[in-house]
């Protein structure tokens, strides 16, 4: 990471006019490589006279390199550029997600079928018997993925408008890799108590919430309070999932340096949405040790007072020996630092002080609170939330399987047993003997992660007693 | 009418095994002619030793009719039923829409465009510009099919999860006819604030509100407050689709007995939300004379203290003359009666005594105010809202190609000036040459309604000021 290389999120389609001349096409290709642009397909789309119309797709690091890319092609003799294209504004233009019907109404039969008079029958069934709403209708299959925008990704408040197209490509994971169908709903108030009444009012059509970018403190409340008033699965993927994710990860890690839950000690740093989450589940998994620091130090259950509920959880459930200080203090002998923050706030003194076989999870992103580079060596195992380094901690590998889970034992919640079992689920991905430093994480694209992790998870609600088994 | 037909609505398949003999299939389907069920397709579904399993679709008048039809069937020698599926009902589970991604993310580099960290890209370019939220989601598309549930088809107050199949449904026409994507909001209250505060509170990610079955008199105000507070167009369709297609019907009714808008007087039956809006735009668009007649009779400005607003306002700038008196003192010397309250509320003798060329829109559905049958040769044109008689006057007709209209204009609004258009283009759609007694709307499957209908509203649109025309 010594230097930010191209991607694929900074990509562009160049369309070229390039006169008929040998060696035209390498030139061009070379001013690319020396302004350090990756270059991606190469396309012929026409010839016109004397030149070839040719579209090339080049990957940069920034706005600013591609447009010094273009600029650069734009001066060779011989080449005109017709015109850039920004892939992914492309990608984007008119969204990404639409609606399909499941059969066309494009006879008076199916009219009839599907809209009046015999939509009537259905109404009726579900009318006298409220739970036939799960088999009739799109309900059992269908997630709102809710937001108000403000705090989305690490861009913060940026409203509800502005944070569709992550909704949008929450939808779009959903069905990808459960078949879920979710849908965005963006809310124009960030009012908890007006929240949580728009979520419950719209409900109704809905087989589950995953609660998406809402900021802390206020999406405990409205995740606590959602789940206490609705009998179906509400869950706030910026807590649980990387909670879920983060401990699949902590038990592969743990095979592989031959340590238990039990004996180690973990710091967690940064206790908003994700690090309480993942506070709460190390110690339903069994860890016994867990320090959380915040940017205040360590916290202590005999200095709560400026601490909201969920902290104060953490603070109480935690630190079961009161210990005070940094941390610097935090991590002396620590197996494991966790870090949910944002860039830089780990120093490399803190790593090298941990145990032997340290483990450290960097997961802020983009950038993560300690680059990789510079604990090689220190720590046995380094995962990142990025998808440039070994060992990705991302999402993606357990809210559709959560979800899938959830909605096909019809379950009324999301609880603490479903995401333990989805977390073994996803470390138990890799066999015990392929599992290693670099390699304690499945990858996004094993489709045995939602299978496994649904099954997993519908065994849990059905064990828990929040679904009913088919008898 | 003497006998209900039997329909799809009603329609089911049943698995017969059937023994290997000549003249079997012919029993079968005798019987089912015997007992007045209608046979649709035959399929053979396999052969088993001296069986042949075949699948018969049959369309009845009910359940009890479905019931008997199978019995008969059952007793035949040589036949076995092995299982009977409900067609609607088989169509229904799972529900009838989904969602698709325009593109798949099964890449690691599409994840990174439509997913993080490539959408932050997008999300910043809208929280720079919040119009870019327009090109760069669904928003541009998308439709909330809003309901409480409270008066949904003619079955009343079902409530939210009852009335999902009908929003669905509404949901497949839209796209089906529009290429719009639609999602249904079923809501949990029926609190006309609530509502409201809900709408707003999730109209950031909608391009258009479609409102669909709120009972009156809150629909009323429901519709107006969200018009005034929201910056997309608002909808109510059982109030303005019905008006807009009865207008249209009413032009071209008009072409075929040669009279004019200005001349005639209207008797409207039944002034709740279609019966007001149909008495607004019959107004706007020309007619000097309306009298709507409600169950306590002609409605009249001198008595207006039990009226709600909705009723007032047509009391008041309908029925010019105070004319007063019960729907026979009404329709004596009528050219045409709309009829939008119940079955059986028209007598025959109030058309008898209409004057020439008399026209019945009769509207309730299933059962209109007066069976065509009963008013044959009296009324020289009749429409009704089903689609087994000639003249269907029916909202899909209206509601896809407005909606298609105001998104493309990026409209803030759909107005009165979008509604006129939009049944002058129905209407148009029925040449002068084409148009007849048993022919003044078009069908609902005619595919040049929906283009018309949307280039008329779009130019509305611009012409009246709530859509700005690309420079």
């Amino acid at each position: 990471m010594s230097e930010i290389q191209p991607s694929v999120s900074y990509s562009f389609t160049v369309r070229l006019a390039i006169v008929n001349k040998p060696g035209m096409l390498a030139k061009v290709l070379n001013v690319i490589a020396e302004h350090r642009g990756d270059p991606g397909g190469v396309d012929v789309v026409a010839v016109e006279g004397k030149y070839k119309i040719r579209d090339i797709t080049v990957s940069a690091r920034d706005a600013k390199h591609s447009r010094e890319i273009v600029e650069a092609v734009r001066v060779i003799d011989g080449i005109s550029v017709k015109y850039v294209s920004d892939r992914v504004f492309l990608l984007h233009i008119g969204g990404k997600i639409s609606i399909k019907n499941k059969v066309p109404v494009d006879t008076r039969d199916t009219l009839s079928m599907a809209y009046t008079p015999g939509v009537a029958r259905i109404c009726m069934a579900i009318a006298r018997d409220k739970s036939n709403v799960q088999s009739l209708t799109i309900k059992q299959n269908s997630v709102a993925v809710v937001t108000d925008g403000t705090a989305v990704l690490g861009l913060g408040d940026i409203g509800p408008e502005a944070a569709m197209p992550v909704m949008e490509g929450k939808a779009m994971l959903f069905k990808e890799f459960a078949d879920i169908d979710a849908y965005p709903i963006c809310l124009s108030t960030k009012d908890t108590e007006e929240i949580i009444k728009t979520v419950k009012n719209i409900s109704p059509g809905f087989g589950g919430i995953n609660l998406e970018d809402i900021g802390a403190p206020k999406c405990f409340e409205i995740e606590h309070r959602l789940k206490q008033e609705l009998d179906i699965p509400v869950f706030h993927d910026d807590q649980h999932g990387t909670a879920v994710v983060a401990l699949a990860a902590t038990i592969n890690a743990l095979k592989v340096v031959g340590k238990k839950l039990e004996d180690i000690r973990v710091v967690v740093v940064g206790i908003g949405a994700a690090g309480s989450a993942i506070s709460r589940i190390l110690l339903e998994a069994g860890v016994k040790e867990l320090l959380p620091v915040d940017i205040d130090g360590i916290l202590n259950r005999d200095h709560t007072d400026h601490l909201d509920d969920n902290k104060k959880w953490v603070a109480e459930n935690a630190n079961q020996n009161r210990v005070k200080g940094s941390l610097m203090d935090a991590t002396k002998g620590a197996d494991l630092i966790i870090g949910v923050s944002g860039p830089d706030t780990i120093p490399v003194e803190a790593v090298e002080q941990m145990a032997n076989d340290a483990i450290v999870f960097a997961m802020a992103n983009p950038d993560p609170e300690i680059r990789p580079e510079k604990i090689q060596g220190k720590a046995r195992i380094i995962a990142t939330g990025r998808s440039d380094y070994p060992n990705q901690i991302n999402n993606v590998l357990a809210f559709p399987g959560i979800f899938r889970g959830a909605l096909d034992a019809k379950a009324s919640d999301i609880n603490e047993e479903m995401k333990l079992a989805a977390a073994y689920a996803i470390a138990n991905c890799i066999g015990v003997d392929e599992v290693g430093e670099e390699y304690i994480i499945p990858s996004v694209f094993n489709k045995k992660v939602v299978r496994e992790v649904a099954k997993a998870v519908k065994e849990a609600a059905y064990d828990s007693g929040v679904a009913k088994r088919n008898s």
